[in-house]
């Protein structure tokens, strides 16, 4: 089990992981898609991403739009996991141009 | 465009809509799967109606747990649109068992 | 139910159809993306507009690679349902440059 | 690297494996589903599991009707990796009855 970041390493990381902030003790990404298909396409990459580390989001979707709060539970916090899910999010949002 | 029912058509269609209730003007379900992955399964489906009927929900998953929020934006409230659609996840819901 | 096309409308319908052949009575695209992630999302794309049209692909997948094959099987031949399907698969083509 | 399973190994391994077969060298599983949302999701779980394992099938579908073969390409033949994914693939369809 990865243990809790502190202030001053999630600080480190956010300035590489454009698109991401800190929300109440969780990373957070917004993005809003082209439509529904292309943020449900990028959910499922999400997911299959997830389900290989065996670390899940918490994430919420209205339409084009997908809202993303990562943190480790069992830690109580961010752990270097969350930083290793929002670096593979990253790399599929670059991959993928379908967003507005 | 369907227009916006009123509390008692709501009240008595909610009858008819095991698990769903209304919250701040929207029918809500929160369901819990055996796992991510069936969670995740149970979202594709419901993906695949939406789409069809091009009217989309608004919703969030974390590990096992869906929480959906149906209401019609155009309408500024819940529709016959959002009642077809809470029927349509509650069958598929009757379908697969695969809930904790 | 749309009537089968014949050989001429076919012929014409592919020049504006980039990666489709005529294979075995079939309209054919094989594609391959940059891995699994990428053609598994693509699929479910399809899958979303398949659902929609209430028109749904013969397909084939293996790792990177998904081969699709479209035809109208109740008008034993191909139809304006599949020029359709296949214009709607070129879009998501267009739109996600994640092809090898 | 697993290695390849000889044909006493695999004849045992199929006695545990009901639906498979050896077909043509792979291990072949044909299954037909209610609908085609009930075949897609049943994929959509797979797809989870392949990316975990990073053993991906080599898989067709038709509407409602899905047919996976397995074998593993590096090792030319079926090793364990197959045998593995078979049982996972069974343990899915064992929970789920949305089939015909």
């Amino acid at each position: 089990m990865p243990s809790k970041l502190n202030d001053d390493a999630i600080t480190r990381h956010l300035a590489d992981l454009p698109g991401w902030s800190l929300e109440q003790g969780k990373l957070r990404l917004e993005h809003r898609f082209a439509d529904f298909s292309a943020a449900f396409a990028f959910m499922t990459r999400v997911a299959l991403i997830a389900e290989s580390m065996n670390h899940h989001p918490e994430w919420f979707n209205v339409w084009a739009t997908v809202r993303i709060d990562l943190s480790t539970h069992d830690a109580g916090g961010i752990t270097e996991l969350d930083i290793e899910l929002a670096q593979k999010i990253n790399q599929l949002l670059n991959d993928s141009p379908a967003s507005a």
